[in-house]
């Protein structure tokens, strides 16, 4: 499985599943909207604020971030922190038209927040093999790239979203 | 959500993920497949004897067991403990007709064994809201029950497999 393989299974996927520490300190899962991406490593999942797993996140970030296709046996666990964040340029890029459904009171609703993945460990694999990447692999992949929508490029949208 | 729904989440999902505690003591995903219940709490799950999971499973098998469907937007997160094992009345019952091409061995095949989930706590939502199961309940609503396909029973296929 090359990097642009790897790249495409995360950018076409409308979800990932969150691995966190649940409050009995056992492993929890969450499935997650996340389609904003700087390369394999980093991702964006907004979410509400209220969350048990955004509270949980607070006190212990550490985390995985999980892609998979079971039509095509291929998936992609990423290991690192994932911290919830009110910045207001990440909830600016994240915000939807007809968010307001959720949020009533629209970005600055402060129920609306962001959880920001960095992953310093990548373990994937295909009916072909398996592979890693390291944490400085994922920086190398990372760098220089810009918060992009991979969903909407991998489907060919226009919208910036 | 009624217990009728969320058994039928389950029986229909080919899937699951598996989420446990990585090598680095940090949270880990994998899927996998499980068709194989009793009731909600039960799950049965065959892989290779050989898998890092299974290594991490023998020495730490608190873990969680996750099945959703990402489109009616609904989920179950199971915790407690999973176990792996060589029992062999459940390799058998988990065999199908071409493993071969995986454990070439057959049956008694040293690499093929299964993984026995039992949860004792379940959390679960739905558009319509969410709810939970303590360990009485998962215990009640498994009593009586063998182990079942329940993707087959779902699917009516005739098949015990």
């Amino acid at each position: 499985m090359t990097h642009a393989e790897l790249q495409n299974l995360i950018d076409r996927s409308l979800f990932a599943d969150l691995g966190y520490i649940g409050g009995d300190g056992r492993p929890a899962i969450r499935r997650v909207f996340c389609v904003w991406h700087r390369g394999p490593g980093r991702h964006l999942i907004s979410t509400n604020t209220s969350s048990r797993h955004v509270k949980l996140l607070s006190e212990h970030p550490e985390a995985c971030l999980y892609f998979a296709d079971s039509e095509t046996f291929e998936g992609v666990c990423l290991t690192g922190r994932a911290v919830p964040t009110r910045d207001r340029a990440l909830r600016e890029l994240l915000w939807n038209n007809g968010d307001e459904k959720y949020y009533p009171l629209g970005v600055d609703d402060p129920d609306y927040c962001v959880i920001e993945f960095t992953a310093d460990a990548a373990e994937y694999y295909r009916y072909d093999g398996k592979g890693a990447l390291d944490a400085e692999a994922l920086t190398r992949l990372s760098a220089g790239k810009a918060w992009e929508n991979g969903y909407a490029r991998h489907n060919g949208s226009n919208s910036s979203k």
